[in-house]
């Protein structure tokens, strides 16, 4: 089980950056607030947008394990390439459990080696990005017969997705004829209504449902991002039975025995009380590195508000960041440590590589390089991250660890229900709404003006009006 | 050449949130600042730690590429795979130059379609990552006798990158003997003291050169950058070039003709009077997104500080982070636009995608997308990004926006040069060291202390102590 040691966080670390230890204390007014929130959330729990809660288990899991089972069955077998379409909450999820469950050179592997087909996640409009993937699978290529796309958007009508799913529809009737074009296509989408639903039916594309009530940012263990895990050979049924078993923990009362409410309880009060504003996640390990790009949305795009439940301007949020250990102790850390104390730091750390650990040979010969030989990299590693958390403590920067006991479906399952739990619990500390998002409304209906959507003309108007030109360029 | 457009940054834009237009005019304070800041800089160009200064002119410009090529023409036409040793200020130039001048797939190309070998840059000691990039070169591996080491490291003692060095010699020496291995590393280290160099001498290695008086984060357009650009088939007399066509723009003592000037004083101003103390750096685009990992360390171990040159407690820097358009609208901008006020945004767009923009095709019909049809990735791209921008605006959060005409090697070279150039004003305005790392050295021999390095015993017990298992565990 993932395990979360925080004394870091503490005055008794940190002087007057930390929390008392008595003010987490049983007894203290967190703890309270955790029983009256755990006991809120219980009474939310599987309903309006807290329908998440229930993917781990029946009947949604069953439903959606069923669903992907007979279609990964199917297609896995003569699948050399899987490209997903989405963006946001329709990729970042897939992306951090493809990165965290294998290997990191999994795309350059033969196909004897790997688990599963080669992935690629075109997650952004960039041309030169998007020709470049379409260039890996062109119609030439042996590989084009065995690639498959996945297509992730609810409406259908997110601009990104839409206009890579419309050059990817083009390029399959041109190589395969409109009627087997359907056949390289599972769209991810809404189960009843909507304009992707639509084309889906028309078309007859293999389905799988976004379920109701499910957020992207909360959708990882949905279809969303269990489809592609399953493609590429992750252990989904590993991973729902982690993400219950850290469900089960984070609906405990007290607090002390709540890791989620612990979490939430330490970054929302830091962040509050003593101007911790930064979430720094580091792991210490790159396979977990993308679990912090996943967390970045989650905590960003969830407690990111202008206003609170009774509708006043708070402002309220933090700022999550990556980094990665030990590479960021040569990039970051001298303004983690020197710099404004405006961080609270979540460092991430692996207890055992097991297997793929790597000795440090012996035979250099060179005395300042000495105490390196016959160790390994994995508790080199170890030694590092040590070693920073000490030296964060020293420069009084608060930090906790989260301790993955080793790296596979389970954990990572656990990891992200933690997060996903924590997140409903600062949600409610902060008193907004952690399940909607307000402020991607302008960009998009900006885009439809500057685009030349129907309807939108105003848009163009207005963001040339206030982005008008002038003399202040160099 | 690039642009810089900041009108986004003004109060007639952003309100209370941005810097009075009159503020940075001719004859402000800003403005005498920058001539006397131009002057102090033009004083030390080229001394002490300023020498990066003079990389992109002769002579030392003539000696670097003098060595590089002739290597780089005996060892390119046989490497099929380049791997990088390095960390810090010897990874993140190469990773930067790699991933935006060449394909976003480079190392999945056929060897035909690729200008140079397949690169990989090891810039951690996760055993599990090091162990995947490995075995792509196992002995038994046809590409392994056409694989070349490149270990980047000043003083050979850099934990990280002596363990690799250690693992990768001993491999090699395993395969090919102790004499032929030698063929298969080059070293980029101190030409004349240190560690690496009597390795280098002993075994003889390849070597070229870390200039004296560059530091590593000042270092990218040093051989430490350049070789592994120049194996994979960079201009590299490109990105010089536009390295020193932007050097002499920002020599310019007039501040509207001075774009690191500029840059650095609004960024600066935002952060110490309008409390903008996390600068957002946001690429549309694939390929420069990695430019913001490297200016990432410059911004943030340059000017993150605790004390002034004075000696006095000051706590300085800034917080850069990364995030990518329009990948990240989907994920932070709802934090950016309503969390609290405390960032400045720095886009960077491209101009032009030439041949590699993509057309989104007609013909799917549904009239919520139709707007789409026919237009291009790159026009979409384009669109979102100023649709973002109008966002900010419209939010009272200031940004500006970098604009590359098109991406290429002397663009890439402007845009290094802006930002090292940029660095040094800043430096000079928060009156701090922009050349030092102190707190680095506490991790370096806490780690020493943990891994049984002779004479750091003191070490283990001090972090033993400071960090003794408490009950503050869940």
């Amino acid at each position: 089980m993932l395990s979360i040691h925080y004394a870091n966080c503490l005055s008794e670390r940190v002087g007057e950056h930390g929390l008392e230890g008595a003010s987490v204390a049983p007894g203290s007014p967190s703890a309270l607030d955790c029983a009256r929130m755990t006991a809120s959330l219980e009474s939310t729990r599987g309903r309006g947008w807290e329908r998440w809660r229930l993917l781990p288990f029946d009947p949604m899991r069953a439903e959606h394990v069923g669903a992907i089972r007979p279609l990964v069955q199917r297609l896995r077998p003569a699948c050399e390439n899987l490209i997903v379409l989405g963006i946001g909450g329709s990729a970042l999820g897939n992306i951090a459990l493809q990165a965290s469950l294998n290997s990191t050179v999994h795309n350059l592997l033969p196909a004897a080696e790997r688990p599963g087909p080669r992935m690629f996640v075109v997650d952004n409009v960039d041309p030169a990005n998007l020709g470049a993937v379409m260039s890996l699978v062109k119609k030439s290529d042996p590989t084009f017969q065995k690639t498959v796309f996945n297509v992730v958007s609810k409406s259908g009508e997110t601009a990104e997705t839409a206009a890579q799913f419309m050059l990817v529809r083009q390029t399959l009737i041109e190589a395969l004829g409109r009627e087997k074009h359907a056949q390289r296509i599972v769209a991810i989408t809404d189960p009843a209504k909507g304009t992707m639903r639509k084309i889906c039916d028309d078309a007859g594309y293999a389905t799988l449902p976004v379920p109701d009530g499910v957020g992207g940012r909360f959708s990882v263990l949905s279809p969303v991002g269990l489809f592609s895990a399953a493609m590429c050979g992750v252990d989904i049924d590993g991973l729902l039975d982690g993400a219950a078993e850290m469900d089960a923990r984070c609906r405990e009362p007290e607090m002390a025995k709540n890791p989620a409410a612990t979490l939430a309880t330490l970054l929302v009060r830091l962040g509050r009380e003593k101007g911790k504003t930064a979430h720094v996640m580091m792991p210490y390990s790159n396979q977990l590195y993308l679990l912090a790009d996943w967390f970045r949305q989650l905590w960003a795009e969830s407690l990111g508000k202008r206003v609170d439940q009774q509708g006043k301007e708070v402002f309220a949020g933090f700022t999550p960041i990556k980094a990665l250990g030990t590479t960021d102790q040569h990039s970051q850390v001298q303004l983690y440590r020197e710099g404004p104390n405006d961080k609270a730091f979540v460092l991430v750390d692996v207890q055992d590589f097991g297997a793929a650990d790597v000795p440090i040979p012996r035979g250099l010969g060179v005395d300042a390089v000495a105490y390196l030989e016959g160790s390994t990299f994995g508790r080199l590693l170890n030694a590092e991250k040590r070693a920073t958390e000490y030296a964060l403590v020293e420069s009084r920067r608060p930090n906790l660890t989260i301790t993955f006991p080793k790296i596979d479906a389970r954990h990572v399952g656990q990891f992200i229900a933690l997060w996903e739990v924590a997140t409903s619990y600062a949600g409610l500390m902060l008193n907004i709404d952690a399940y909607d998002q307000p402020a991607v409304e302008t960009g998009k209906v900006a885009t439809f003006g500057l685009m030349g959507r129907k309807g939108y003309e105003e848009w163009r108007q207005k963001v040339d009006r206030a982005l008008a030109e002038t003399g202040y360029r160099v």
